[in-house]
């Protein structure tokens, strides 16, 4: 677990060990029926999350959002949902609603409180730079939604 | 305008006048833009929404919903959206969510606040008993979207 160099930089393994990583992962693995993934290390798993700018522009934005891109964008915001029960005890649903143009909303409730709102655009292309912008970009909706849920429970309780 | 007896049943006429659904007639002929509709009476254009209990079990829930039912739906939801925003100055967004088994959610959202959360099965038989009842389910949902914007206009207006 320890860096062998004396920098700062956070290694993947622990970005990986963090706990919306190692939720999303669950995630994952819970949808894993037939064991596909059971020798599978977490950083592959998480491996297909990780679309560099230049794959992005190859992916074409003009058909509908593939069935695997919307299961992983799908498990993204469940483990921010399972995230936030843990932090404040919300069940939460989550929403994602694509057109056919890759665009949409990505929604997580919790009674009449959205504690996530995100609209998606060219959905076709989902995914991040590297594992630390994905955990990045999860933590900064995950927090935003345990502060709204926090605010306004009695909202949320609903 | 007047009923020619002298019982208190209201006719078809003075709920067709009704707010909401002059709002949803409005909905209609807005998407109208072939000009289909534009020598329909009001009556005739939300016929569509009055399906007879013995209709709606001759309609198969096995395949996707029509998007002619969708349309349908999404209509209602904008109308009642229309409607709180007519009353608490909140703009709302619409988002319909349906599996291909026609189960799903219908939401109205303004701000951070769930104005309306409805969750829908069956949506391939969306339809009313009657008139009334079409009005009557619409003004129950729009009542409790209003009261909760008038509760919570901060999480509205977030």
């Amino acid at each position: 677990m320890t860096a062998t160099n004396t920098t700062t930089e956070t290694t993947t393994e622990e970005i990986l060990a963090k706990p919306l990583m190692q939720e999303l992962v669950k995630q994952i693995r819970g949808q894993d029926s037939y064991g596909t993934y059971r020798t599978w290390s977490d950083e592959l798993l998480l491996k297909p999350f990780i679309v560099s700018k230049e794959r992005k522009r190859k992916i074409s934005v003009d058909g509908d959002v593939d069935l695997v891109t919307k299961a992983r964008i799908m498990a993204f915001y469940r483990a921010i949902a399972a995230r936030i029960e843990q932090e404040t005890g919300l069940l939460g649903q989550v929403i994602i609603d694509l057109s056919h143009e890759g665009f949409g909303w990505a929604l997580v409730f919790c009674g009449r409180l959205l504690v996530v709102a995100k609209t998606l655009r060219d959905a076709q292309r989902f995914g991040f730079d590297s594992f630390e912008k994905l955990d990045a970009e999860g933590e900064k909706l995950l927090q935003k939604g345990i502060d709204l849920a926090k605010r306004y429970p009695e909202v949320g309780n609903i």
